[in-house]
């Protein structure tokens, strides 16, 4: 195969975590999935499987730029990029692609978000080097992860043919790769389908409601958007200066300057870059995108109520520090500075996140709203809590 | 009138306000009516309305003799008596007694909790006033409090028949005095009843069962047992003599030594000295017993939930420092240290106690249990937190 980059996305600053989450402490750099690895430090080992040290690029800003450096020790300091200033997704990406169209413009390209879960890794490089593959032949490929469930928080994409332009006999059917292919125990003892084949990609689709999510997991051809994203650099170039011409010329740019002239025509050009994502900007206007359904126990961790469903949890299904004291408290999510007694009395399904200048308290099935709380704070100027 | 002593009981180590609470910060040195005065420097300060300062005593255990001087730091420093270890309330009272019956036997004595608040302070300070006369005549008194509803959690008094042996046409009724009597407005809006008579105090009863309770608040003739004791020193002497022969020996030891030698037969006796409270050891023995009958807006501040009562609170019921961030939030009490941020969301009548080390959430009816939460602490013997 080509020689592979893989690209980490690691410039969110998400607040659904707040106050364990800060401007600069961000989600990917907390070890939101149990134990000790920060996300960011976790998907950059599950690149190591398809991408050498060198070729591990992650894009943050200036500002998370030295946390970043620290979280990920493995990789050469100088293939942690950073932004300016923080915007999107596009402008991430397509820096990042320049960098490595000046080694290798035929070199593919995987581009991860930095604060996902991955509960099946071996599946997972399965379906990195499968992804890879097909976008060696020069498409833009995606993963589309095989719903579980009705889910009205992601996108969704709805798979088309195999590729390969025409079916050809005992190839799955796009139903049968999303949900009825050979199943495979798995690490979380659910059973997993093996990623076998890539399809074409009909269309992507924004959150839907209920309803409509229902059709989704029914039709057993829709999958959900991983955001996850794998590309020959040059490929990924040639979209961009089509579909976001200002961007494709500001790449044109760094791709024509010398190695000591990038930084200047960044701090230039940061600023003016949209504030688009890779997938409006670029995926969804693409023609030839391909998708490889997969199902290796997938989690964007979207708010303390998936960070709960993924962590350790004690028989009345509490997650919290060892010390803390439970009395008839059960489904709680606790987190708490070392050293700090904890607790809980005749409570059920609350969160209580606690840190050393913060306090939050929440019902798990409301925990998505502490945005309101972050909000609230930078309302009345409270930078230092944000 | 005599000389009036006043002696607050300031030796308690109380674990329902825990984490507020620790065992060299209890109850009394906390402000838990609002504001910033500690419990016991409010009781000090309405002391001064009967006795002046050189005649209020304060009985501590050792260990929170320093900060119990600082609480009061009107008193002389002397004044503040330090027991070697901590012994319940009638060696507290006797060693007090010794202390006043050196000075003058005959002077009257109020023996006051230092952890409870008081509403209407002019109404206390009269029913105090009254008390101290009813004990100048030789009589051991105590105050009732008139009962508001079936409460099981405190002792209550039956009232016999009005002071003065028969009873003369014009005085109040038992049922009269606790409850129908001239309404005065007090602080807190509610009518009080102003205290007139003293009345033979028939028989103390235990904490009643829900049953029991209301049949005690229907009969008009019961009050809250409010742990407050009026008597002349030489009384309470001659009491604690005929039913703690122990202890009144220890005490005769005391008065009959030099002041040098005080401290000596102190450390001597006290740890041998049995732990018994004033009412059982004594005030339920006695024959001679008055109560005066009360309603000045009395709580004991048994727990979070009457410190909730008492707090000044928003439209929500919250009471909650200024700066906490309460959305959805009501009939919380949320206290935690200055400049932490504390955030609530979605939740209803939980008290969330945040200090520097130790965190607790409960439902605000349930606050009672915290004492569980200081069990299992001590059991796991973790005394830095206790």
């Amino acid at each position: 195969m080509k020689r592979a980059f893989t690209i980490v996305m690691a410039g969110g600053s998400g607040t659904r975590f707040w106050p364990l989450s800060r401007a600069d402490r961000p989600k990917q750099l907390l070890p939101l999935a149990g134990g000790d690895e920060p996300l960011l430090t976790a998907t950059v080992r599950r690149a190591l499987r398809v991408s050498a040290k060198e070729d591990v690029l992650v894009v943050t800003s200036e500002r998370l730029a030295d946390a970043t450096r620290a979280a990920v020790p493995s990789l050469p300091a100088e293939n942690v990029l950073a932004e300016p200033v923080g915007r999107n997704t596009a402008p991430c990406i397509g820096w990042a692609a320049s960098r490595v169209a000046r080694i290798d413009p035929s070199a593919v390209c995987a581009g991860l978000p930095a604060d996902h879960h991955i509960a099946d890794e071996d599946e997972y490089a399965r379906v990195l080097s499968l992804a890879l593959e097909t976008a060696a032949d020069g498409d833009i490929v995606t993963v589309g992860i095989r719903p579980s469930r009705a889910e009205t928080g992601y996108g969704y994409i709805e798979m088309g043919e195999p590729l390969g332009a025409e079916r050809r006999d005992g190839m799955p059917t796009p139903a049968e790769a999303a949900g009825a292919g050979v199943g495979s125990p798995s690490r979380s003892g659910a059973t997993h389908v093996h990623s076998e084949s890539a399809y074409r990609c009909r269309r992507f689709v924004e959150k839907p409601n209920r309803q409509r999510a229902e059709q989704f997991l029914a039709a057993g051809t829709f999958l959900w958007n991983s955001g996850m994203f794998f590309f020959r650099a040059q490929t990924m170039l040639d979209a961009i200066r089509a579909h976001l011409p200002g961007l494709g010329a500001t790449l044109d740019r760094l791709l024509a300057a010398s190695e000591g002239e990038e930084e200047a025509i960044l701090r230039e050009v940061y600023p003016t870059l949209p504030d688009v994502s890779i997938d409006h900007g670029v995926m969804e206007k693409v023609r030839d995108v391909a998708v490889v359904p997969a199902d290796f126990g997938w989690s964007d961790l979207g708010g303390f109520a998936a960070a709960w469903e993924l962590a350790p949890r004690d028989d009345e299904q509490n997650s919290a520090p060892e010390g803390a004291l439970l009395v008839d408290a059960s489904g709680c999510f606790v987190r708490a500075p070392a050293g700090k007694v904890v607790a809980l009395l005749g409570v059920r399904d609350l969160v209580v996140v606690d840190t050393e200048d913060a306090l939050l308290v929440v019902p798990r099935e409301r925990a998505q709203e502490v945005k309101k709380i972050v909000d609230a704070l930078k309302k009345r100027g409270d930078e230092e809590h944000t």
